[in-house]
């Protein structure tokens, strides 16, 4: 929702979906650049600022494309009519800043539809129990839509985005990339964490939960009409034929931290990561060596880059690694392929390896899931791994 | 409230009276500019948009600074909640754009207060019975706060604007402006009618109908710890020398309309201006001359200038004026003297028409009330005739 011409963009979609006689709740986000404007105001008064007075000020980014959705709706004909958060009602926790939606009646939004209006709700936003306003952090809007689509038993939920849709890897980075038709919510889910910018984790999360088939589309194409224009995030039963290998992705984010000669005795890793959990840092990747003489152990991890310094602070107070040495690298990417057919072939992991190998690339760590591999490798060899993964397993597009 | 800057400074004030050992209950306004580029994008997208949706999107600016003005004072150690429309609730009638207050329960508010919080209101909003977002229209965030000082029984309503206070005139026009200390709501409303940008006239009435007092205050200067640092807004009976005249003002903002030769005949008053009460146009100054064939009259009434080529038209339109000559002269102005001791003193309108004859600036039309004489002049008398009138009423400020 870039600004009032976008929103009326966005109209147009909602037009073409009334028009092809499917009954239609749209979600907006704020404008480009509201929120953090907002964020900012916040900031400037106070930067340890209440979290409940937060969520009023940001909130009401997403109240004015509302109400300007629902303009915008009028203008074409269309009853429509805005929701607040509080007027759904969305109820949320009250984990200000990052709330969860515990319930949505469905009853007014149920009466609007009925009325043959089409409901506008406010993305990001709900109320508590108490009746304050507070927001549900990242990916919010997302999440609002899922929820939404959700509690009203919709057929499917469109994700407008800035792209077309799931690609097989970063389109800038690989020119070859491919739009998928459809992945599977466990497939999104790993690419959306491993550094996808599409969709955010926890909306494609609510969606597997809830089974609510989703769609992602881009906001600048016109897409009404024509049949499954974006790429469809569905169960895995819904793919018939599953490709082994369906993404390569990467992310830059992460920072590695090694921990030499750890004593190697029961324990120790809950002694270290605990302390960092509790600190709010989310730690990724996580290797051990056992050491040859078996009593100490290497221990390498990664965390995101920004909590790189204050990880290492962290692990330096702690009395059982005392004398250990600790080495933070920050020029670091991973790199992962993701695949549902994954999990029922076997070789995958010794393809990347091999491709890796013969283009030079050292790996640093690996990690891997049902439906993906992960590497660490250095960080400028990002788009040589990338590039090469997505030929060797097949996804580079056909040349026409 | 122009930026967070300011809502800091406006912070201080209330930090500042709740030392002074009074419980605060604080009203915001919007901050600058925000409301017209709200008002702007809902026009950008429907210049006839849906009132209940234009309420949704303008009330989102008061939003924002309530819960800039709620971590402001956080900061400053005091506990604060902040309260939308809907949260009070600020209970209005369906008349989106321009809703009335019909009900205020207070015992969210009272709870706050009794809690030790600081409650801060969004001003200019409301809910109306069936949960829309409403808003009130001009000086909506001035007519909140005395509506809420009623609710709540308040002792007084402190109004912080961009003026010190209630002047005798406009100090820009004549330097010899005093501020005053205290005026009945009734020279208020005059003198906020008659062109005294100073309060809304709506927030005026309702503070007299609720026998709040009021005081105006500057934003810009430290106030709190003076002792009536503003102008003070009370009964009548609260003033004891009264002024015979408290205040001379002016407006550049209305036209002329004359009508020649209308037919003398009952009801012709009638049908001239209800056609034009009913195309929403507000009449103010009405004067009639018989002629003396006692068969046609000349009727001379004001408009609002931007009303004027609508109501030539309208009037040229209506069959009992076929024939008749009518003229429209937007080179006006009207000044007026105002004064709660007029009612008990006679000789004012004359002391008035005699400086004018002695200026030689001619009347055009004169309408009186109970606390106010006002003329029509030629608008390039405006200055000549508001000083003249100022210091022959004795109001100029005495030389230090």
């Amino acid at each position: 929702m870039a600004d009032p011409a976008r929103i009326e963009d966005a109209a147009d979609k909602v037009l073409g979906e009334v028009k092809r006689g499917n009954q239609v709740a749209v979600v907006v986000s704020a404008m480009a650049g509201v929120t953090n404007q907002l964020v900012d105001y916040c900031q400037q008064i106070d930067a340890g600022c209440d979290p409940s007075e937060y969520d009023a000020v940001v909130a009401s980014g997403e109240q004015v494309t509302t109400g300007l959705m629902a303009l915008a709706l009028h203008k074409r004909g269309l009853a429509s009519r805005s929701f607040m958060g509080w007027q759904v009602p969305m109820i949320c926790d009250d984990k200000h800043g990052r709330a969860r939606i515990n319930d949505i009646p469905p009853d007014n939004l149920d009466q609007c539809l009925n009325e043959n209006f089409v409901p506008v709700v406010a993305g990001f936003q709900g109320i508590t129990k108490t009746g304050r306003i507070t927001t549900l952090g990242r990916g919010g809007s997302d999440t609002t839509a899922v929820a939404l689509a959700a509690a009203l038993k919709a057929d499917r939920c469109d994700i407008y985005t800035d792209v077309d849709g799931v690609y097989t890897t970063d389109p800038r980075m690989v020119p070859q990339a491919r739009k998928l038709d459809k992945v599977t919510y466990e497939e999104m889910l790993e690419m959306a964490a491993l550094g996808a910018k599409v969709l955010h984790p926890r909306s494609v999360e609510l969606a597997m939960a809830w089974d609510v088939p989703l769609q992602v589309l881009s906001t600048f194409e016109p897409s009404v009409g024509s049949d499954l224009p974006g790429t469809m995030i569905v169960k895995e039963d819904d793919i018939v034929e599953k490709q082994i290998v369906n993404g390569v992705t990467y992310t830059r984010n992460e920072a590695k931290i090694t921990v030499l000669s750890v004593p190697d005795m029961p324990g120790i890793a809950a002694s270290i990561f605990a302390p960092i959990a509790e600190a709010g840092i989310n730690v990724d990747v996580i290797v051990q060596n056992v050491s040859p003489d078996g009593k100490t152990t290497d221990m390498t991890f990664t965390v995101p880059k920004i909590d790189a310094e204050r990880t290492r602070t962290l692990l330096q107070s702690l009395d059982i690694l005392k004398g250990c040495e600790i080495r933070v690298a920050t020029d670091i990417a991973k790199v992962s392929v993701v695949g549902i057919g994954m999990s029922s072939h076997t070789g995958v992991a010794r393809t990347m390896f091999t491709i890796l190998a013969n283009n030079k690339i050292n790996i640093l760590a690996i990690t891997t899931s049902e439906i993906k591999v992960s590497v660490l490798v250095e960080e400028k060899y990002t788009e040589l791994a990338v590039r090469e993964l997505h030929r060797a397993f097949g996804l580079d597009q056909e040349k026409p």
